[in-house]
């Protein structure tokens, strides 16, 4: 769209660059899919190998669950992109209905947002005018400043599920790689937890590094997760065992 | 926050109450947590009853996952809220800061963001100085209009994590039920199977009506996940036991 900007402006503008973080989505399915991923299939693994399966039965439950979850969350992903599309669309229609029917009504809303910001009628006059005179930008301002809401890119869903899914399978191989190699599932077990601790403290750091966080603290927090997580999966298998 | 609006854009505002849609976090994290729960516990257990496992060793696996995946997903949800608001305090430092050290590149970036919807300096003028006038107000509109950043709710994260992890427990216990009570696999399986596809029927139908979609199509959509993701854990859990 042009953008007129005075002179001093732009300049401001080009010699401040901001890098304000944002969390790219892709990156954001990853770590929903990997952490889950190694989570999970990991703490399945832990609490059956507590409640003295066998690595054949513990590998059998792990890859179906990995099977299952990858699945469950990447259709999951999917949908929920698909109705948040729909969600978008279904307003930019009914926005665009208002602008045309009930023009001034809109106007007034433009006004309430200017004036929230302890803007004054006389002040925010010319903007609510000059957006009256172009309905396209008044559509795209209303959609944004009224309702918040941002176009959606049409290939996000198929690439959300893809990637969440790809992202649990490759998270849950890790703990369960050891049962595939190991046949005494106490032996293999301390192996799962050995490596899969190591991998939430790297996927942990990394994921921390690339959200903004403190990459030690997030490894930690992590790692944690995954910890109390199969600790808990460890006490429920032998509860359910107990009885 | 005192709002200045004319009397008859008040008037105006008054007798259009919109209604446009959005689902609320809650429901949000309710739909998050019944969907995953109802699904991949009833997958794993279909996939494991493929394997000849029996009612006990089943009834075991699934508790361990429903512990592990309501932990995993509650504190990721948690973690997710919390580095979130994390996210916008860092942001509303940065803008603050911004706002005292360089307030005409600031006022710049003002200006660039009501250009972008084709309004002129002449017009956008005295909104910049009305908002340079006012520096609270100032910071507002910078974290909405330039970042797209809402005000996180301090509870939201604690409350996020509560509702996903009790919802996935609800959800998982469904498809484990009939295992509680039908110590041969191959008979409790068909329950199961039976139980949860009508209880993903209802689900979906229920998220579909909340969320603004198609409720018939929302339970058909809901269902088929839980079947395809049963599918492919008894199909995984067969392969893996031919091995």
């Amino acid at each position: 769209m042009a953008v007129s900007v005075g002179e001093s402006e732009k300049y401001l503008l080009n010699r401040h660059k901001e890098h304000h973080f944002t969390a790219g989505e892709i990156v954001r399915d990853i770590i929903i899919g990997v952490s889950d991923g190694l989570t999970v299939p990991f703490a399945l693994a832990a609490g059956l190998s507590g409640a003295n399966a066998s690595s054949s039965i513990i590998l059998t439950a792990g890859i179906a669950e990995v099977a299952a979850g990858a699945i469950s969350m990447g259709l999951g992903g999917y949908l929920a992109a698909k109705s948040e599309s729909d969600h978008y669309y279904r307003e930019l229609r009914r926005e665009q209905e208002e602008i045309d029917t009930i023009p001034d009504t809109e106007a007034a809303e433009v006004a309430e947002i200017l004036a929230e910001y302890g803007v004054e009628p006389h002040e925010y006059g010319p903007v609510v005018n000059a957006l009256r005179k172009n309905p396209k930008a008044w559509l795209d301002f209303m959609m944004k400043f009224e309702l918040g809401l941002d176009k959606p890119d049409p290939r996000r869903a198929l690439q959300s599920a893809l990637t969440i899914a790809i992202a649990y399978v490759l998270g849950g191989l890790v703990p369960l790689f050891p049962y595939m190699f190991i046949p005494v599932a106490g032996k293999a077990v301390v192996a799962s937890v050995i490596l899969t601790i190591l991998a939430l403290l790297i996927f942990g750091f990394a994921k921390g590094y690339f959200t903004g966080n403190k990459p030690v603290w997030s490894a930690l927090q992590t790692a944690l997760i995954g910890a109390i997580a199969s600790a808990a999966a460890y006490g429920m298998a032998k509860a359910v065992q107990g009885l």
